[in-house]
C-alpha cells in the first residue's frame, strides 16, 4: 500500500524511458540461445582470471586490516601512481595525485556533471553519444545540445557556432573508438574542439575508455596533450582492459576542478572499493596487465575481422557501416526507410540482438541506425549470429 | 596554467568547508602517535580477515568471468535474497525486489536525494545529525531544517509545527545509535515520527547503519515495522558487520521509489563491484557473519565501558555524556563556555584527537560538543587515550 503524497524528483526532471529501452535490450543478452551484438561485454574467457585472484589473494593475506577498512576518498596511492604514469608513458605527463579513481568511469562522469554543471547550463554532446553519460547530464539538469557531424569527425565549424550561441559549459565527447559509432575523431578535429573550447571558455571532458583497445592504425593523441591550459578532464576505465566487475576508473583532474569533484566523490560513496583498489594495483604492478592486453588485442582483432567480413552478406543492400581501428563497436546505417527499432523484434525471434541506434540520440534520432557489439564472442559464433541476421532481415 | 572560465557548480550550491573541517580531522588519525576518537573506523583486529579471503578466493576461483563481468544495477540475487532474509528475521517482512544494492549507504543516501529532492525541497534533519547525509541532501539543493531534540528523543510537537510550516519532502534521521551522538529513539518516538509523516505525506529515511551492534538493552523495532504504507525507506550498511572497505551497502525501497533509485544507481556507477557483491554473498552463505557479530559485541562492549568508565576523570568537571547501548559513537556536552573546536589543538599537543560536534549541525552549532569513537583501539589504549585527554583539557 502507498500513499505516499510527494512525487519522486527524478522522475519530474529526467525521461526514464531511453534508459529502460536499452536496459531491457541488454536483459536479451540473458536469454538462452540469442546471440547478442547489442551489449557492450567484454570477452569473458579474455579476463585473466588467474591473475585476479592471485592479486586479490595477495592483498588479503597480505593486508587485511587495511584493504577491508575504508580508506582515502580519492583513492589507493598506489593505483593513482600508475595510473598516472601509464599517461605519462604515452605523451601525457601526470602527477598521482591528478588523478581522482571512480567507481568505474560511469561514476567519473556522474562526479563531472555535479562539480561542473548546473540546471540549465547547455552541454554539447556528439550526435550519437554514449548514452549513460547523457544520462549523468540530464539528471544534472543540464540542456542537451547536439553537435553535428562532418564525416568521420565533429563539426567544428557548427561547433563554432553553437558555442557562440549556447555558451556551453562542457562539451563531451567520446574521441577514441566511440561508443555507439566506434569512429574516432582525427588529430586535427580534436584540436579544432581544443582551440574552440580555450576560445568559448568550455570544458571538454575527453571519455576514453577504449584507447588501448586499437587493433589497427596508429594511435591518436589525448586531446589534453592540445591544450596548455586545464581545458580537458579525462575520464579512463580499467573495465575494457582488466575487469568491468570491478568497477575501477579515474578521472584526470586539475587543481581547478579537484577539490569539487572529491566533495562530491564523498557524498556519492566516500571512497572507491578499498580491496578492489589494491588488489588492481597489486595486478599493475606485477606486470601481467600488458600481456593480457596484447592477447585481448590479438583476439578482438579478429573478432571485429570476422565481422567485417560477413557484413555484406547478412545487411540489405544498401547499408552501410565504418571500419573501426579498435574498441567494441562499429555502426551501421540501413537504408533509410528502414526502422532497425522494428527490425529488432524480427532479429529476436531469430534468436540473434543488436541495439538500434535511434536512443543514443540526444535530440533527433535516426532511426535507421544499429551499433553492432564484435568483442563478447569467438569468431564461429559471430559468423552465426551474422547468419541469423541474414535471414531476419531478409526483408 | 588555468583559464578555465566556467566556475564549478558544486561550489555555488555547497559550502565545503565543513566537509574539510572533518576531513582535516580525521587525517588526524593517520598521525603516528596520536591516538583518535575522531574516527568511526571499525577495529581492523576484528574483521574476519581469514573468511573475507576464503570467500573472495571461492568466487574468484569457481566463476571468475562472471565475478569479473559486468552484473545488473540492482545487485547480486543472492545477496539481495540475504540482505532481505535478515530484515524478515528481524520482524519487517521484506522482498529480495525491495533491496536495491549500493556502495555503501553512503550512495543509498545520495541516490534517495537524487530520486526525491528537488531543489528548493525542505529535508527535516536531527540536531545534530550524519554529515555526510547533510552533504548529499544539500547537493541536491535541499534546504535542511532542523527538528529539535525533546530529551533523548525528537520533539515531536516541534516535529508537527516544521512539517506544518515547511511541506518538507522527507525526514532524514539515524534512529539507532545515532552518528555523532549515540542516542536511540524510543519506539514511541518512532511512532510520532512515521504517524507525522503519514499525516503530512513526507518520507522517513531511516539510515540504520549500526544497529546490530547492540551491546546492552532490548532492540528497538525499524520505522518501517511501525507504517501500513511504503512512507519508511531504509538505507542499510555492511560496513559496520562485515568491512567497510568492501562498500557494500543497500537500500530497502518500495515500488513507489525503485524506479527512480534504479535510473540514478546506473548513472552513479552502473552497478556495485560484482566480486564484492559475490564474495560478500559467500560470506553470508557460510554461516560465519553471526560468529564474528558475536566477537565484535563482545569487544566493542567491553571498549565502551572501558571509555564509559574513564570519561569522569577526563573530562572537565560540569561535562556530561550519554551511554549509548551500542553503535560506535558517544556524545558529550562540556561546560558551556568550553569550545571544543579550540580545545582540539590542546588535545593534539596531547596526541589525542575528537571531533568536536560543532560541524555535525545543519544550522545552529553547539560548540561546547564532542563525539566520541569507542571501538578503534583495544581497552588499554582507550585508557591511555583518555590520560591524554585528561591532561590536554586540565584548564
Amino acid at each position: 500500500m502507498s500513499i505516499v503524497t510527494s512525487t519522486p524528483a527524478l522522475s519530474r526532471r529526467f525521461d526514464g524511458v531511453r534508459s529502460s529501452i536499452v536496459r531491457d535490450l541488454l536483459a536479451l543478452t540473458e536469454r538462452p540461445g540469442v546471440i547478442s551484438f547489442a551489449g557492450g561485454m567484454p570477452a569473458p574467457e579474455l579476463f585473466d582470471a588467474a591473475g585476479a585472484r592471485a592479486s586479490f589473494d595477495a592483498v588479503l593475506a597480505t593486508a587485511p586490516g587495511k584493504v577491508l577498512q575504508y580508506s582515502p576518498t580519492e583513492g589507493n596511492a598506489d593505483l593513482r601512481a600508475a595510473i598516472a604514469d601509464r599517461y605519462s608513458v604515452r605523451g601525457l605527463p601526470t602527477r598521482p595525485e591528478d588523478i581522482l579513481v571512480t567507481t568505474g568511469s560511469q561514476q567519473g562522469l556522474s562526479l563531472l556533471s555535479m562539480a561542473l554543471v548546473d540546471a540549465g547550463d547547455v552541454v554539447l554532446v556528439e550526435s550519437p553519444s554514449y548514452l549513460a553519460a547523457l544520462q549523468c547530464f540530464a539528471l544534472a539538469g543540464a540542456t542537451l545540445v547536439e553537435v553535428p557531424s562532418a564525416g568521420e569527425g565533429i563539426d567544428a565549424e557548427a561547433l563554432a557556432q553553437l558555442a557562440e550561441r549556447h555558451q556551453p559549459k562542457a562539451l563531451y565527447t567520446v574521441p577514441t573508438f566511440h561508443n555507439p559509432t566506434g569512429r574516432t575523431l582525427s588529430s586535427e578535429n580534436r584540436q579544432q574542439m581544443v582551440d574552440l573550447a580555450q576560445r568559448f571558455g568550455f570544458r571538454v571532458i575527453e571519455d576514453d575508455p577504449y584507447a588501448e583497445l586499437r587493433y589497427s592504425g596508429a594511435p591518436v593523441p589525448s586531446m589534453a596533450t592540445m591544450s596548455a591550459t586545464d581545458q580537458v578532464v579525462c575520464t579512463g576505465s580499467f573495465s575494457k582492459i582488466l575487469a568491468p566487475g570491478l568497477r575501477l576508473g579515474w578521472v584526470r583532474t586539475d587543481p581547478t576542478t579537484k577539490p569539487a569533484l572529491v566533495v562530491a566523490k564523498q557524498a556519492a560513496d566516500l571512497h572507491t572499493s578499498t580491496v578492489d583498489q589494491a588488489a588492481a594495483a597489486h595486478y599493475l604492478a606485477s606486470g601481467r596487465l600488458e600481456a593480457n592486453l596484447t592477447r585481448c588485442r590479438t583476439e578482438y582483432g579478429r573478432r571485429r575481422d570476422t565481422m567485417l567480413a560477413g557484413l555484406p552478406r547478412a545487411l540489405p543492400a544498401g547499408s552501410s557501416w565504418n571500419h573501426p581501428d579498435g574498441g567494441m563497436f562499429l555502426w551501421v546505417t540501413l537504408p533509410p526507410e528502414l526502422d532497425a527499432s522494428q527490425l529488432l523484434a524480427a532479429a529476436i525471434d531469430h534468436q540473434v540482438a543488436f541495439v538500434p541506434g535511434a536512443p543514443f540520440f540526444a535530440r533527433s534520432p535516426r532511426t535507421n541506425t544499429m551499433r553492432l557489439s564484435f568483442i563478447t564472442y569467438p569468431p564461429d559464433v559471430i559468423t552465426e549470429g551474422l547468419n541469423r541476421l541474414a535471414a531476419a532481415l531478409r526483408l
